[in-house]
């Protein structure tokens, strides 16, 4: 059988890596997907472990190359996420963990819808949401206002995610992501269906 | 928060019941519902448990009253399901769990989507479902021919489902089961969904 994709979405600040992290030695086997950006690392950032930074012409030479599952531009730099390694990783029978925005959640359903299950994360509240991106301090002012701005955006797109978690508390946030981590790899596409129900009589 | 909805189907033989009994006590707080039939109790079938059994003028009263979320005629009798204890239980936050047929899983989704997770339990094989009905054999040969003329049909309906659950053995097919109807539960309505996103600015 192969893999399955994750996507989480949701405002940075909402704790998807935490969650993540805390979830992981429960959820088996995964990827997880490493996008590709034209933006300048921040301090503490690791080329091949955050992202793989490359350069404007770099990403546009892979997109006329037709590497990419997604791309979009956010703030006048490139994020995308290149197909191979999800491929590859999907022929292993992992699951594949993206954490891309609402943008990218829609082209890698419509892509690959077969494969997606999603999930929303974010803070109980707006005002939590403040809190955490100012207590954190790794950026200015007016990309915490940016960043508050796309959120209220995103939160409207709630509703074309399978669930939502609300990241109230760390440890019963990533219990439910756990179980929706373990869920996702069961969903089978359409084609391995259609094989299912072709032997299934024989 | 409003419960959830789990409708499982799959052909008679496939160990449905089993695997819930199999898994009820870790799924948490969650109501079976019991389908109306008109058909004849079998042996040992108790009313108010298995069925609740009806004549045809009561469930065509009902019908008249409205008081089915679905219906339908099978082999010359009725089977539905009534709309009442459901939405009770959804109110008191529970899981409902259904066990109906493809027909009723189409008309249970069309009328409360918002709420369903789905799926089809299945035995691997069609083989191995017909050594299950003769192994049972509290029927006759001829309904069981039709049982499995029936889940041939059926089978046809999988991808219309969340998941699939093979049933090889009942340990892996119960911890499935498992997992699906804990993440049932984090499913929340258009509803639910609108209503957080309007308060989630304050």
């Amino acid at each position: 059988m192969r893999g399955a994709i994750l996507v989480l979405s949701g405002p940075s600040g909402a704790g998807k890596s935490t969650i993540i992290n805390h979830a992981s030695p429960n959820i088996g086997d995964y990827y997880f997907s490493i996008s590709t950006t034209t933006r300048e690392p921040r301090e503490g950032e690791e080329h091949g472990v955050d992202y793989y930074f490359v350069t404007h012409m770099e990403f546009e030479e892979g997109i006329k190359a037709g590497d990419f599952l997604e791309y979009a531009t956010v703030h006048g730099n490139y994020y995308g996420t290149s197909l191979k390694p999800v491929n590859n990783a999907l022929d292993e029978g992992k699951l594949v963990i993206f954490d891309i925005d609402v943008q990218g959640h829609r082209l890698v359903r419509a892509k690959m819808g077969d494969y997606v299950t999603s999930a929303f994360i974010t803070p109980p509240t707006l005002s939590e949401l403040e809190k955490r991106l100012y207590a954190r301090s790794t950026d200015e002012n007016s990309v915490i206002e940016r960043r508050i701005d796309n959120a209220k955006e995103e939160i409207k797109a709630l509703n074309e995610f399978d669930f939502i978690i609300i990241n109230d508390t760390v440890e019963e946030a990533s219990k439910q992501f756990t179980m929706i981590a373990n869920v996702a790899r069961l969903k089978q596409s359409a084609e391995e269906l259609e094989n299912f129900i072709l032997h299934w009589e024989n």
